[in-house]
């Protein structure tokens, strides 16, 4: 499925790297656990990092009911939740030439309040699972206070894009020649050793959602 | 210094995380190399990730004089731009409990075309310094054509704050007593080895930019 091309989503610089099918769009939601989500309140532009999950085409957000970022969102007013992975720095023989390796997507909604009991606790197992998978098993579920000083939002994914580029720096045909050494520097990815809570009492082992996240 | 709290950039959810002096604010701003610009065009919010530079108070971003998140905020739009660490998953014994230790910063201001040349450059080289500090002076500079095709905008920060959270889980203190394995995932940072270009020539030794970014 393509998302449609509107003014709202097409990528206008460099098109090439500009993608609109869902399942480019997933792969980069679902590669992230960080979004930043923009909201407008009296004009003012409003970015927040926060955590999501995704369940199809609809994305979750959480959050402490009394946030500034829930309540101006739960009555429904649009967003765009952005997630970019950086994988490199591309590095050419000319400032100009430089750019990343990465993979965003912008996605366009209207985040609502999720008031249903069941979607609101299935929702925040997909934002646990999107975050470390298996872990929501490991733990305490929520209990009714929890619940009730969470808030979830639901952002249904009305228009989306992804942006995209990898590979080596392109640069000017003459400036092949300059003694300029030009590649990549991979980011690094994933987690280093799991550092156990000093409270930790004796002879708990660690779960396989923490002990198995590659 | 400290920024003066407003309604604007106060920290509402767990106020104790807030801090409002700009050291703290730029010890965030100048970890980090990508940010999440947020502005708005016709009340639809719009949030995309670029690099950025500072100098003192004054951010500096810059892209394509073709792109839209240019076009829209060089007429002096107010922008709210975002920088987000995610130092390490915070596993606690309760779903409830379980978050993310980070530093964010938050810093509203207003966007504004670049149009002194000399700025302009020097904005450049304060972005790529932020980058990969060093690079500049091993490159080919832009020359005039880049230049025009290039935009500059600079934002002074009118207000800012940061969002801190370090530190282990905190558990309810009955939770303690579950067998749940709890504790931090530490998020890698930095950079794999450099790949270099597959088209660099013989010979060509890498810049201490790349080599030493350590």
């Amino acid at each position: 499925m393509d998302y449609p091309k509107s003014p709202r989503n097409t990528v206008k610089r460099i098109p090439k790297r500009g993608h609109y099918d869902e399942a480019t769009v997933f792969s980069i939601l679902d590669a992230g656990f960080l979004c930043h989500l923009g909201f407008v309140v009296d004009g003012q532009p409003y970015v927040i990092p926060t955590s999501y999950g995704r369940k199809g085409a609809r994305l979750y957000i959480h959050g402490a009911s009394t946030s500034r970022m829930l309540k101006v969102t739960e009555t429904g007013i649009p967003v765009c939740l952005t997630v970019t992975h950086v994988d490199a720095l591309v590095l050419a023989r000319s400032a100009f030439h430089h750019s990343m390796n990465y993979r965003s997507a912008v996605v366009f909604g209207t985040a609502e309040l999720v008031t249903d009991e069941d979607e609101k606790m299935d929702a925040l197992f997909c934002i646990s699972e999107n975050i470390l998978k298996g872990r929501w098993d490991e733990v305490r579920p929520p209990n009714a206070i929890e619940m009730k000083a969470t808030s979830v939002l639901a952002i249904d994914i009305e228009e989306a894009s992804a942006k995209i580029r990898t590979g080596p720096p392109g640069d000017d045909a003459e400036d092949y020649d300059l003694p300029v050494w030009a590649g990549l520097l991979p980011v690094k990815k994933g987690y280093e050793e799991a550092v156990p809570d000093p409270l930790l009492k004796e002879g708990i082992e660690m779960g396989h959602s923490v002990a198995d996240w590659k």
